[in-house]
């Protein structure tokens, strides 16, 4: 089926199944590792999609089968951004300003994964370092093949882990043993691994497999209400943040419009009536 | 063991053990779902065990064999509440007024159990869809049956859940993409998957089973002081919603007045002669 | 190796492992269990190993083979501090306010392990009773040996424990059940139950190989960058605490000065000449 | 014009003008001080009021004219509630949970006048002391006679005050020093006084002439749209209590429904026409 | 002085002094009042300065001797955005996601004064309604006009103040009855009072000789170093949202990169030499 | 009459009133400038007033008539701590953990004020600059004299205010423009100005009527029971840094021990017998 969506440089945006959208960082002859052009593009893909009325649910994975993404193309960065940046400055405080504009602009690239309405399935596959973990936290359903090769890397190249993987790891898996032992250590973690603490909730044989189940997740999804499954993700973000009573005064102020939906009662009468709903555009 | 609680419409209450209060939802022949004038009864069945000074422990079950609860009753909310209420309705933001109103009545309702100063050990088992999940978050410790068949259901009635699921499931269970997962698919899920996740910490052959398990555990947490036990919940409800250091000052508020408790002594002194202490009512 | 450290009376620290500090409670024939003067000396250890420059990771345990600690003296503590301070005293609200001062006291001692600067790896082993849960809860890694008996203690003795494991303990494992069924009934618990729900992240066959464990651990951070694993350390506990939008802009700001460190370019070259960087002291 | 309201025993509720009501604490008496019944009918009267259709605007004042209240009434104080409850109490962590219980009931009635949706204006007038404050500062708007005799009176029976002054206090006024001094040394201070540091917005010579200012003042609020109204008040209330980002958040959410309103139009329109626009229940 | 600045439709960009830019709202012959090209291009006007080099401080007014602004303009409202949007929409809760993307997008755009890294000097003269508190509230210093007229003038549409208002007008002047008072009311408000309860922080005769108090202003703190001046304005936002520890800790991260300035320094040596120091862009 | 305290020697500590210590600032020859051995000093000098039981209330000023404080001995500083750290060290990352760890030093000293459990009252007096207000901002009432001459003037020495004045001020000053003016220009306001936005709640004459308004005030609170006192300084602490909520059920718990204090009758009878009461140390 062919792409609604415009061409982009460093992803491939396809619709492989109806109001399922198939994004791939797509840069495998560079193991999809990410220079700053690639970030700002992202932002472009999930911002598009998060305001897109044909889509209801996201994939995300890496083009090829050697890499979800081996993190920063740390050659390219060296080039440009930050590491550039600091030579020959004179002032300390100046440069640590740079850096910060840096970090927040690199951090909210990343954050639109998060900020995307609709709900995004990320794949995670052979290597998957560094922004690999930064960026899948940010998505709503992680799920791996059995061979994937998974670190907090940034240790190992003399940095604290910036572009989320420290906020929101011990938000999304609760073991903070292990949340400080891969992040301490920069160790590789494994399936098995992940599977356990609850950073995957699923593990698939290879990475066909995985995208298959991905997909069919997405569809299943994707059949559903757009009001309500929109609504969730919404609600369990709030949730994460703030404290139990804020969060159910939020969810009744939320649900006061959205259950005023026409889905409800679509949903109510297909129910009964034992058919398939057909959801208005969201 | 008589029960010296009223005959309530909705619920059944005994003491089966001594200052154990079993809480049963008495609707059987309708799976046990939910109408607005059950939940208003369950709020004052768990307002009056809280500062019951014979009880020191409960347990939460369904009534019959078939479900602990099925959640809403569809058809009964038709024709009240919420969704009634809309019916004729000219003005979109007066109606979310009163969705908004009817929803925070719910959740307060709902919320009794959690702000129930005793412990209140829920048993799963059966159908247990939607509203069970909500009701099960407030509880202090889940325990199931093998057979107990789970689901956030209400993504697939095109709603999101309101009345308390979205808020504490992320809080009670560590692995965020299991959540998201069940919460957006409205997928059924059983005990194994419970269990391994953390959603409950106990599963148990059948209902028979599960109930005396809970029994034993509340006669366990009976024998113990009340000031402890009762300390000991409240102070982990508010850990949950404060930082490390706004608790642990509430902490030590609370305890300048707790530990001036006899049941210190009386704890010490049995404990070093090996005998049963007996604490006085709270 | 000889220690640099002072002699202290209830802790042995040395240091095994260059740049890795081993800090045991040094009260076997007690079972280490604690008295006042030792939680004040517990604070001067971890406040001094927090800014020493030769010690870039600690590892936590205790002396002897039969305990990590069973926790308070019960009949020291009934000498001193809390517990003595009420005998004769008139009036509730002063009491109160004598006890919050020494729980405050208490807590800030403690806490001196969760602020250390530098990473805490705590094998717990043998009898690990209610302060020992306090104690680990601060820690960064937690590890055992497979014969341990954990327990959060203290409603045997009529209290809420207030030393921090309430506060803590939801907030490092994600399993709020379980978090409340040993909390609530200070029941046994075992390595195997540990580690399923994540209290700790490893389980070694004995004490010898739990500490070898740990010590090779303590070693592995020692390797890496001493500027990128204490901010690591630092930016995690940040997140505990604090929302995404907050710990993202709080992250912004700590790697504004850390990125401008030597040991990024150290380890890039490193890692691409595959030597063994070696970093300045921190 | 005959009130529709049920009659109370404490209170007085008319209606003097369209749409706004007016609530006098009624025991002019005994200066309309309180015990627990009152605080208890107090909440019935704002509960009822909140979602009474009828009613856009409150004014809330004391009857006679010597006193708004001078706060707890000692004598019945000391023979019902937590004075009373002490005597002959056995154990402090008792009495302890008796208060706790005791101060949340009466704080929860006292912030009904918070909770209560329609906005509230307070007119502080002749003696004003103690309970008068906290129940002030529930209020959205105080205005005050010249000859007002305010005082934070609890310092001066042995106690904090806990209905709420100390808590809110500091969040509606902006000068903490004052505020510490006026809650510490239980001083009086009058109308120009609380005008100048902006405890009160409106200062009037008697007692007539800020009935009639507050009358006046509901009039207005009452020819508003009841929706813009209040959304306004629930919107300041959120702002109080959440950070910036939390409180846009939910202002989205809640004006996401709140704008659908026909009074948009309603209003649009009248300003175009200069008629003055009808507008619906609420 | 020419202007280094693109040309901007609907706002005038200049540079009156070296260091202080002059931004106006520039369609005067409508009262300056906005439609929805205008806040995109606000956004871009305030990214642009609070990264351009040559600006260390900001004037905010508007064209014309008429207004600031007068607000929405309701016209041009009328024919897109939220207003537009809502015309034969089916469902409630579509137009409600609608809505409040809508409203999402004009916050950010106002917000992007408060975000801008340097300080702003709002000028409010003339006619200043409705979106001239949301953006006022936004800029860091008020001052006015004597003959300003203001008024939050959202109710009187029919609306909550949804842009900015009621979120930050209670964290900015510390009277919440007055906030409330000109809030629900919507009624007219004069320089004398806005100076009075701390709206505004200085009242200049005139337009004329406010703009020259500002821009004297502005040539003030550009005259200072550009790190402490813009590092006091995000510390000062900082405390607004977070606890006094947690800005604390927040502060000691910031200024462990900033005081590392040579700025220091040169503010030292040109303290006791007397010179005029002459710090590097920022 | 004589000090029953240690001989400080930076800071000298008189007890002018039974119960109520006078603090001053002892080094007038340097305009009491502080350098780093009198923060660490002030701190102990808190510490140790906190927990004094002869100690009510405390006022603290400068000794001499020309300053309150100058702020940082810059002579002093350049000499030690944080800028004589910098020179010669070799990386920015390491040089900011220094800074860093010396800034949360120095912010602890000072913070001691806000945490020292009596009240204390600040006297404002000559010159008062920098430390100044970070001191005073801890202070619960800050008075002042006639002729004082205040400044926030980090901003002149390159520097945001980093020991809590940022922090702090915009919450004890309901006047956010104003904050910023004087944090961002670093210009002098004097007496009229600082009672005007309510900085401080009370201007005297000259520094010796303002001491002894001071002291008279200490003597006030020290003749009331300091159950009450000490309590409501804690209690409105705890509300500037949580929500309502949070707030309210802080101050129930804390109120359970308070109120079974003795005081209360004490206060009561002797409010009947129109006796001086006589408390109880705490």
């Amino acid at each position: 089926m062919a792409s609604p969506y415009p061409s982009y440089e460093y992803f491939l945006v396809t619709t492989p199944i109806p109001n399922v959208a198939h994004v791939q960082i797509n840069r495998p002859q560079k193991m999809n590792s990410f220079h700053e052009a690639m970030w700002l593009e992202l932002k472009i893909v999930f911002d598009t999609l998060s305001i897109s009325q044909d889509v209801r649910a996201i994939v995300f994975s890496g083009a090829g089968d050697r890499a979800f993404t081996t993190g920063l193309d740390v050659q390219a960065a060296s080039q440009e951004g930050v590491l550039k940046q600091q030579e020959g400055a004179a002032d300390v405080a100046r440069v640590a300003v740079g850096i910060k504009r840096f970090v927040q602009g690199f951090q909210d690239c990343v954050s639109s994964i998060e900020k995307c309405e609709k709900p995004v399935i990320c794949v995670l596959h052979g290597y998957s370092f560094g922004l690999a973990i930064d960026l899948s936290t940010c998505a709503d359903i992680r799920i791996c093949t059995s061979d994937v090769k998974l670190a907090v890397k940034e240790v190992d190249i003399g940095l604290a882990a910036d572009i989320g993987t420290l906020t929101r790891l011990p938000k999304i898996v609760g073991n903070f043993s292990w949340v400080k032992d891969v992040s301490l250590t920069a160790r590789l973690f494994g399936a098995e691994e992940a599977y356990r603490v609850g950073f995957v909730s699923q593990v698939l044989e290879n990475k066909d497999k995985a995208i298959e189940a991905a997909l069919k997740m997405g569809e299943l999804l994707a059949s559903k209400s757009p009001v309500a499954v929109q609504s969730t993700k919404e609600l369990l973000n709030h949730a994460r943040d703030h404290t139990v009573a804020s969060s159910l005064r939020y969810t009744g102020v939320w649900n006061s419009a959205a259950i005023q939906t026409e889905d409800v009662q679509k949903a109510m009468l297909s129910g009964i009536k034992k058919t398939k709903p057909t959801y208005s555009k969201l």
